[in-house]
C-alpha cells in the first residue's frame, strides 16, 4: 500500500496533488494548519482545514466551496502547524511510504526576502528526518527555477550553475542539496521538484497572470512590463501531474517541472487579452525584466519520469480565466 | 557589555577560545552536553560539562584534568544537548550579545558521510534563531575549507568557487550560505570562519598529526601516504584567537581562518620525526591525496580581522609534541 503525506495541500499546487494522487492508488494524508483561504490561496501555500480534531477522514478542508473540493475527498487530514509544532508525532502515526513536501511562505511581494523562508528550511528538515526515521522510502520536495542561474536562459538540473540571487532561492537550494545529500546517506530515494512559471486556479490574485486576468475581467487598464522577456509557462494542473508523476517513480536528485518551452509575456498577456476581449494592457507601464528568457530543460521530466502535458496552453489559459469569470 | 554564548566550548578550537574571550572582556557563557572526554577530544566538538544543574559559574567542564583548565574558570556552563534539547529558554535567559557557534559532529572516518552532519544544520538553526529572537548582534559560526572546490589550490572567500565533495563539507556550506543570507535579513552581523587544517592539544587521537606524533613518541613506525600534498596547517590556539579577533569585529561573511601559506604532509610529518627523535614513518605506506594544495587566501583575516599569527610552525609543532608527550 502506498500511503503518501502530503503538506501545503490545499495549496496552490497541493490542491491540484490530490486527484492524480488517489487515480495512482496513494492513501492520502494530508497535513492542514488553517482553514483553507479561497481562491487567493497561493502556491506551496501552508494552509488547510482547521478540525477540532487531529484526524478527520474524507473531510476536505473547511471554507473550500464545493466546486473546489473535487477530489479532495478521501484525503485524511492531520492538524499540524509545521513552524510552531512537531510533525514528528503525525509522521510516526500516519507512518507513509511517500512524502509530498510543497508547503511553503508564498505571500506575494514578500516570500523573495522574507525570513520565513528560514523558518521553512528548519521545518522541512524535521518533517524529512521524522519521515526517515518512521521508515518512509520516497519523498518529494518542492524546489523553483529561483535556484539556477538565469543567465544562460535554459535551466538544465545537471549542467547549469544554481546562483539564486534571492533568499528564497538561497533557502530552496540550500534545503534541495541537503535533502539529496542526506537521502543517500538515508537509503532513501529522493527528488527535488524544480517547478518554473505556474498559472492557474487559486493563483494568489495579486501575482502576474491572476493580476492580468483580473484587471481585463473588469474592463480594466492591466499594467504590464514590456513583456519581451520569455518564460516556461506550465498551468498548475500539469505541474501537479508532473509532479505526483515523479513522486510515483524512483527518479531521484533535480528535476525540473516545466513545459520545456518558452512564451514571451507580452504573447501569453496578448492571448488573454484576446481571449477575454474586455479591458486593455499598458505594456511598459512597469520596468522590464533583466532576464530575457528563463526555461526548463525538461528532458528529464520527459525522458525519466516519462510525463508530457497533454493540453496545450491555449486552453489552459481558456480555462484559467474562465475559472477566474466564476469567482465574480 | 559583551556577552558571548559558545557551543563547542570544550572541544579542539573551543576550548582555545576562553582565554582569548575573557582577555577581551566577555562575558562568558558555555553549553554543555556532558562530560569532556579529554584529549581524544576532537574539533568542533559537542561536549561540555555535566552539571547536575543548568548554570554552574567558575566551573570548568567535569573531567578536565587541572592544567587544561586554565582559562575555562569564570565562565557559565549551562548544560544542554542542542540535538535533542530545545536551546531557546537558555539562549533568552542568557540573552548574549554574540554568539560564538563551534559544535558539530566530528568523529574522525565517521564525521564526513555521517548523518548526524544533517542534525547539525538543523541545530544550528534553531540556536540562531534563538539568539537572533533574544536580540543578539553578532555571530560567528565555524565553517570549513572543505566547502571549497580544491581544484585551484588557493581558496579564496570571494571567488572560489564552493564545491563540497563531501556531506559534512555540503551541511557547511548550506548552513553558511543559509546564516550569511539571513543575517542581512535580520540586521545581525554575521561572519562565517572557515577553519582550514588545524594542529594542537586535544586533537582526535586518530587524526593525521596526532597519529603520527603518537606512534614517533612510541618509537613505532607512522604510516603515511607519500605525504606531497601541500596543506595549510594551523595550530588550534591561533585558529581559536582569530576566530576570537573575527567574533570581537564586525566583518562580515565568509572569512578563511589559515595561515595562508601551505607546507607539504611530508615536511611537517619530517619535522616532527626530527623533533621527537624516535619511531619511524613510512611514506607512501597509505595511498597519495589526489588534491596537491588546499590553502587558504588570508587576506581577509590578516587586512580586515586585522589577525597574523604570531609564532612559527617549529614552535608549534615543538609545543604540540610536548603536550602529547605529557599525554604517556
Amino acid at each position: 500500500m502506498k500511503r503518501v503525506l502530503v503538506t501545503g495541500a490545499s495549496g496552490f499546487i497541493g490542491r491540484q496533488c490530490i486527484a492524480p494522487l488517489r487515480a495512482r492508488g496513494f492513501d492520502v494524508h494530508a497535513i492542514a494548519h488553517h482553514a483553507a483561504t479561497g481562491p487567493g490561496a497561493g502556491p506551496e501555500e501552508r494552509s488547510g482545514a482547521r478540525q477540532g480534531n487531529q484526524q478527520v477522514r474524507h473531510a476536505g478542508p473547511a471554507g473550500a466551496a464545493s466546486e473546489d473540493r473535487r477530489g479532495m475527498d478521501n484525503v485524511t487530514w492531520h492538524r499540524c502547524d509545521l513552524l510552531t509544532e512537531d510533525v514528528t508525532p503525525i509522521v510516526h502515526a500516519v507512518a507513509p511510504t511517500h512524502l509530498l513536501h510543497l508547503a511553503w511562505y508564498a505571500v506575494p511581494g514578500k516570500y523573495w526576502t522574507s525570513r520565513e523562508n528560514l523558518r521553512w528550511v528548519r521545518a522541512s528538515l524535521v518533517l524529512y528526518d521524522a519521515f526517515v526515521a518512521s521508515g518512509g522510502t520516497r519523498v518529494v520536495m518542492a524546489g523553483s527555477c529561483a535556484e539556477y542561474d538565469w543567465s544562460g536562459g535554459v535551466c538544465r538540473e545537471r549542467d547549469t550553475p544554481l546562483a539564486p540571487r534571492t533568499y528564497y532561492g538561497q533557502c530552496k537550494r540550500a534545503l534541495g542539496e541537503l535533502i539529496l545529500a542526506d537521502a543517500t546517506h538515508a537509503g532513501v530515494s529522493a527528488a527535488w521538484a524544480r517547478f518554473f512559471f505556474l498559472f492557474g486556479p487559486h493563483e494568489y490574485r495579486e501575482r502576474l497572470i491572476a493580476s492580468v486576468i483580473r484587471a481585463l475581467l473588469n474592463g480594466e487598464t492591466a499594467k504590464c512590463s514590456p513583456g519581451l522577456q520569455r518564460r516556461d509557462f506550465l498551468h498548475v494542473t500539469d505541474a501537479a501531474a508532473a509532479a505526483i508523476a515523479l513522486l510515483d517513480s524512483d527518479v531521484q536528485g533535480a528535476i525540473n517541472i516545466g513545459a520545456g518551452a518558452a512564451i514571451s509575456v507580452r504573447e501569453l498577456v496578448e492571448k488573454a487579452a484576446q481571449i477575454i476581449g474586455t479591458g486593455a494592457v499598458a505594456f511598459g507601464a512597469l520596468p522590464a525584466d533583466p532576464d530575457p528568457l528563463v526555461v526548463a530543460d525538461a528532458t528529464r521530466l520527459h525522458d525519466e519520469v516519462g510525463y508530457t502535458a497533454a493540453s496545450d496552453l491555449d486552453e489552459r489559459l481558456r480555462s484559467t480565466i474562465a475559472w477566474w469569470r466564476d469567482q465574480g
